[in-house]
């Protein structure tokens, strides 16, 4: 049980699109990424996954539209619907997503990341 | 699928220990409150409650120790462990937990809130 503090967090990460474990309760995690530039187009089909801006600005493309996130802002892609992150500043997004979730979905590629680390 | 601002879902609320739901993803529920004085000690069976402070500064009084927050800081407090959330300034504050999860758990009394309203 220990406080977390988020930008302490976000210091300790030196690499974009790598998510960090920073919190787990109730089957879910909170996670945090520093992002820039193009993610990949995925989706996840067993979990919705909160997205929230916590310094910067992103967008999140879905099939349909684009949603801009601005700081402080937040957006919940339900599971099923393909998204994908792009940035053009670096940014710093948390996320809120069941434990399970694979950052690249149904895609697996280099940017795979199977056990994010716990920060 | 709506994009949330917090600052803009804050200044709907005019009631202090009076969450609000505005988010909602995989049986979770995301709430905000404003928050000032001195909530009541309690505790919930059946879920982990996470606390953000978004702004402000608070205590979370737990059995064996205070836990201070301060913005951007976040504590999340195992289920049946007692707490009792304090704040000496206007506080703005976001959680996360089960949907189920009544704001003064194991107690019931005037501050309860059977159906916190969406924003």
């Amino acid at each position: 049980m220990n406080v977390v503090n988020l930008m302490d967090r976000f210091d300790q990460i030196n690499q974009y699109w790598s998510p960090k474990i920073i919190g787990e309760l109730n089957g879910q995690t909170v996670k945090i990424a520093k992002i820039m530039g193009e993610f990949i187009w995925h989706h996840h089909d067993d979990g919705d996954e909160l997205f929230l801006v916590v310094k910067g600005r992103m967008t999140l493309k879905l099939p349909q539209q684009d949603v801009i996130l601005k700081e402080g802002e937040f957006f919940i892609v339900p599971r099923g619907v393909k998204h994908k992150p792009v940035s053009q500043e670096e940014t710093l997004i948390l996320m809120f997503e069941p434990h399970e979730t694979l950052n690249t979905g149904d895609v697996r590629n280099n940017l795979t990341i199977d056990l994010p680390e716990k920060l």
